[in-house]
């Protein structure tokens, strides 16, 4: 008998649609002694069906029309490459349909999160509860203008809706403006009130000499903030080498380098993971580990 | 003896200045009785110089190099026109310097506002005291994506800090998933925590559709806001003469109609009022009122 893509794509539908039906009925059967339920530390042992349960009724449910054997992820996704990428949303527009795409795509292909405006956070914390997909928010974005107070609060509000990360953008204008204490301490707060989730700081790099990059990663770091990310996406530029590489000589190998805007197949993901970046901030996030071109763009 | 024109600029300059310094040492003397120190009360009685001496000594603080007869208003400037312009700076990389040029503007040309982020309300909030300039600070900008409650927050601290009226972005995502109700509970809190301050709605036109933009401003008049207004400068577009009379057929007239974004020049202003316009939003204040081209442009 021979059965060509489309039988087969609807057979493992099907088939997996009933296990997982029967795992939701009696719960989480024969959980091998080995297994741990924390994402992190999962021993990479293919059997994420019965693991997994949860993250693999979710996904159907959001409309999944194909998981792979290890459920979830489809055959040919480099899936190392997908756990460093923060699958992003943040047009203000956005839909609850495209939001639960992009939750669904997230699951699916392994993405280490999904990145939203903070309105959007609870709908997203609801669609990845129980997957190891965390929802992040960003924060006073996508200007860096609002007041710290407002960064904090909105940051905390964000945590208590489950945000799991932080991305908030620093203050250019007192960069620019060489209040280096303001800058800290715009920061300081925002790490302070998220502790003990991390916190990323945007700088925008297409907004900034080479010496002012310094300058913000220098503040960044002495602030205690996890990351220092590159962009936006709404301000024009976006990631490059050459400044990941200068992003990552500053703030040393005990921060992480999130590289962002303008990442949109896998050779740019892998340039910038090579520059020293290990994390990725992209909507075209798909396309960057299946190797396949983008449908669309846009941040 | 014939005078130069930068003579003539210095001499008025020294002699305001001295003029000022006197009135800062004795107070304010001579007041007619006529007088209100209320700026929505003025008589035009042109003696500005005697009865707003703040306002005089803080345009010559901030350098400015020539004032008219009537303080604050240079001959050839149309002040009607300047008394419904929101003087604008919201680019994320603006220095105190440009700040200060912006309040210096407004205070001398009788701008109505001074709009900017929240982080920069309490420099220039403290630059117009005593004048009757009012700042007013942006609130979820530009996005519109943030919380409520994030929005609520930074309404309240940016009044707290001095603003006097508040730009809130509508929540664009929720629009488009007709979640009426969401939007209008987004502007209504807003304009609850902000009252008796004045709330204006960004409805953000170059993203809508027109039924869209007669539901965003049918629930911001049901939800009491103020204003509606065009456009944030940020997302293409801005004000058109089509979308100014669309808004003002569906508010009404007890509503007020706010058009920014792109207005650059006297006839652009012009086209705006006569459309229904009652405020106008604008980087290029100075060259609309004076009509003179603009140097830059840029929100």
């Amino acid at each position: 008998m021979e059965i060509n893509n489309d039988t087969l794509d609807k057979l493992v539908e099907t088939i997996t649609r009933r296990v997982a039906e029967r795992l939701g009925q009696a719960g989480v059967l024969n959980m091998p002694s080995s297994c741990s339920t924390s994402a992190d530390a999962c021993s990479d042992c293919g059997q994420c069906v019965v693991k997994k349960s949860g993250t693999v009724a979710k996904i159907i449910d959001l409309g999944a029309v194909r998981l792979g054997s290890k459920a979830g992820v489809p055959p040919g996704v480099d899936s190392k490459m997908a756990a460093m990428i923060d699958h992003t949303l943040l047009k203000p527009e956005a839909t609850r349909e495209e939001l639960a795409k992009v939750c669904q795509e997230a699951m699916q292909y392994g993405f280490a999160t999904v990145c939203v405006n903070s309105s959007n956070i609870p709908y997203a914390a609801g669609l990845l509860k129980n997957s190891s997909v965390k929802p992040i928010a960003v924060v006073g974005f996508p200007l860096g203008a609002a007041s710290t107070q407002a960064k904090v609060f909105e940051s905390r509000e964000a945590i208590r809706n489950g945000a799991e990360e932080i991305d908030m953008v620093i203050n250019l204008g007192a960069l620019k403006d060489k209040d280096y204490q303001l800058v800290y301490d715009d920061i300081l707060k925002v790490v302070e009130a998220s502790r003990p989730k991390k916190v990323k700081v945007i700088i925008e790099t297409s907004k900034l000499s080479d010496e002012e990059k310094v300058i913000a990663c220098t503040l960044s770091k002495a602030a205690n903030a996890a990351f220092v990310k590159t962009s936006t996406g709404f301000a024009g530029g976006g990631a490059t080498v050459e400044d990941i590489e200068l992003m990552r000589r500053v703030v040393g190998k005990d921060m992480e380098v999130k590289a962002s805007g303008g990442v949109k197949t896998t050779e740019d993901a892998k340039a910038m993971i090579e520059a020293g970046a290990n994390r990725i901030g992209a909507s075209a996030s798909v396309a960057i580990v299946t190797g396949k071109k983008a449908k669309a763009s846009g941040y």
